[in-house]
């Protein structure tokens, strides 16, 4: 099986397990941005929720990736969301998928940066803004140009401490 | 214990605590819709959040209640979300912090109840859609009208054991 031959070589070569979240249901206006993320991710690890990037997956798609029901894009997605070390989540468009990921992260202690790009007449909700918890979750305003920093800063706090001078990410081991 | 037993005492004295989740930040245009919510829930316990429905809380109000930070907000939602018996929550508009608090929620074991008006082009989170779990986790799609016998279903889960032929919800006891 080639396709999961690769994938696993993949993983065993880049470590790091990172959970992309990004408005799907609730609008797919931000779907390119999340392709430039999901691709600057790759750089540090495996993105386990790509099909989130997907330019074919719409508001109305009837499934996600191989999901096929509601309860079954749940069960995958939660699982996920255990198995991660990392979440990244595009919160600039508001959605109650993106909210219960980063929830049941919180509640799972996971360690998690929210990118946020700033505009008139919007404002991020406070449960995003206020959940701020040093080394856990940091909330990130952004223009796409600062995203490489963000996230080498971010992925520092995913270094073993014996490697802490290493930026070669593709053959560090996940803490 | 003194502190175990004026719990109890309070818990009996004021019934039921809900905490109602409706969309802020991602904007007020439900509002209208939450205020009658949380008029209809005082039939059956306290709402530890009304200010949810303040048609005077806009996206860009710069307290909620007596919170002034976004920190203030959190922790003070988080506290409340604690202290619930159970969670209503109005998932029409998308909206981050409506999702972070069902997440939460779920995390806990509460009890929660969504309400989602159906409409042409949009579609609700398979995050939402796809949580149902008996006795915990229920979604309604609804009409306004609807709403007097979706809460009397809903807070008879509430209900004691030798108490459920009653509907006399102001003087029940939570189980
Ligand atoms: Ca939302």
């Amino acid at each position: 099986m080639p396709f999961f031959l690769s994938e696993e070589i993949i993983t065993m070569a880049t470590g790091l397990k990172v959970y992309f979240c990004g408005s799907i249901r609730a609008g797919r206006g931000d779907v390119e941005i999340y392709g430039r993320i999901v691709e600057m991710l790759g750089k540090y690890g495996t993105v386990l929720t790509p099909f989130v990037a997907d330019p074919n997956l719409t508001v109305h798609s009837a499934e996600e990736g191989k999901a096929k029901t509601d309860k079954e894009i749940y069960d995958r997605d939660m699982s996920l969301l255990e198995e991660c070390h990392a979440i990244v989540a595009e919160v600039t468009q508001p959605s109650l998928g993106v909210g219960f990921e980063l929830g049941r992260g919180v509640a799972m202690n996971k360690k998690i940066l929210c990118l946020y790009r700033p505009q008139p007449e919007k404002r991020l909700s406070a449960m995003v803004r206020g959940a701020e918890k040093d080394g856990f979750f940091t909330t990130k305003d952004y223009k796409e140009e600062d995203l490489p920093a963000i996230f080498d800063d971010f992925f520092q706090n995913f270094l073993r401490r014996d490697r802490k001078d290493s930026l070669d990410w593709k053959s560090y081991e996940p803490m």
